[in-house]
């Protein structure tokens, strides 16, 4: 138990320090490692590790809370709502998610001062003003907050939005509502950064691997059970 | 003019045998090179190879015509038809890409046999039957190849389509418009893999070094110029 609790405070300490925290979510779902960190601390060096040692998609996690005062919709209800105009979009329904029922992909974001918004200065760029934003708007009412997000951000473009399940690790627990939980716990504000890790067998990197990944870096490596357990404890 | 035709015939040939060309588009615009190749001959290795070498985001780039034929939307006319709804697309309306007037990313897919989409076989199989999908849909009504394109394919997903605009190098010179020409030029199908190669230092990997890479893989550099000059006399 002491070991546990120590794991869990360096992995706070760590997103605290703007470090990477690795997540492993579960065998019974995606099966992959994260390399994660707080949004509010990503440099284009950050961007750079992420594509270099994850290889997989680099995407923003927010918290519902956030989603909803940016109105920010999941693309899939948007999709729902627009599909007797696109067929297409009902053609291609994604009711087949093999480990989950629900894509939790909202829009995809470039910072209105970004170039072509692919290089790592620019989705840093994204990243970090992002977080910022989410800082400034707890107070104000949803569609000035709206109209903020606007002045800075555009879409389509490069860096994509994946949102918390409402009632989080109760509802739904992939690396999106992990991350988000492990932000809350350690104070930060719940906008994280993340990017699976690959193998180089096609497949995502073995978990095994990633462990050993994490202890030649000095990082933290979390099973998604480890943060279940804490956030249980936490929100108690 | 030897050597032009010479480097032109490789390029085409090396994308015939599935491998990789390297496209400039142009200093006056992104200034960035994509590592590109004909989807149908796309496999785990050829994505390993563009995140690797590449980084930046991996991305199927398409004709008008079979956008056209599936009724795939750009984004951004999508989201514009349903900004009343979801006013967050109001406000975050693409009214400023620094180099062009207008965005091409469609819809991002997975294949339905994908696991999580993301992985090097997972990416390679959407990129691969999508480009197998194209060649079966030339003599189908529309209706009929959106919906063979639904049995397989749902989106959201992780491989982002980007339409090349209708009147091609006349209308537009981005990577998407540049690789469907020479595709075309190769009588291959109008489906094309394509990449960004970032550089170490934040931003994309400078002119002079991407033809280095291009040396040392014994691979073809084009910019859009040389590309426009052969489509030209080509199309003639």
């Amino acid at each position: 138990m002491g070991e546990f609790i120590e794991k869990m405070d360096k992995a706070l300490v760590d997103l605290r320090d703007g470090k990477f925290v690795l997540i492993y979510d579960d065998d019974s779902r995606e099966g992959e490692t994260d390399l994660v960190m707080a949004s509010e601390f990503v440099a284009p060096g950050s961007i750079r590790t992420m594509r270099k040692d994850g290889g997989g998609l680099i995407f923003l996690m927010i918290s519902n809370e956030i989603a909803s005062k940016l109105k920010l919709p999941f693309l899939a209800d948007l999709f729902s709502d627009i599909d007797d105009k696109y067929p297409v979009l009902k053609a291609l329904i994604p009711n087949d998610i093999p480990y989950d029922t629900k894509s939790s992909f909202s829009l995809y974001i470039n910072h209105r001062d970004t170039f072509t918004g692919i290089t790592d200065i620019d989705r840093s760029l994204t990243m970090k003003r992002f977080a910022e934003l989410t800082k400034k708007i707890g107070n104000l009412d949803d569609g000035f907050a709206t109209e903020m997000f606007g002045r800075g951000f555009r879409s389509p473009g490069h860096v994509p939005i994946c949102v918390a399940a409402k009632n989080l690790l109760e509802e739904r627990s992939g690396h999106t509502e992990l991350v988000v939980s492990l932000l809350k716990m350690a104070d930060l504000t719940p906008v994280g950064s993340g990017c699976e890790i690959m193998g180089d067998n096609g497949r995502a990197l073995s978990k095994i691997n990633a462990k050993q990944y994490a202890d030649d870096k000095g990082l933290v490596f979390l099973e998604g059970k480890e943060i279940i357990k804490a956030w249980k404890q936490w929100s108690r």
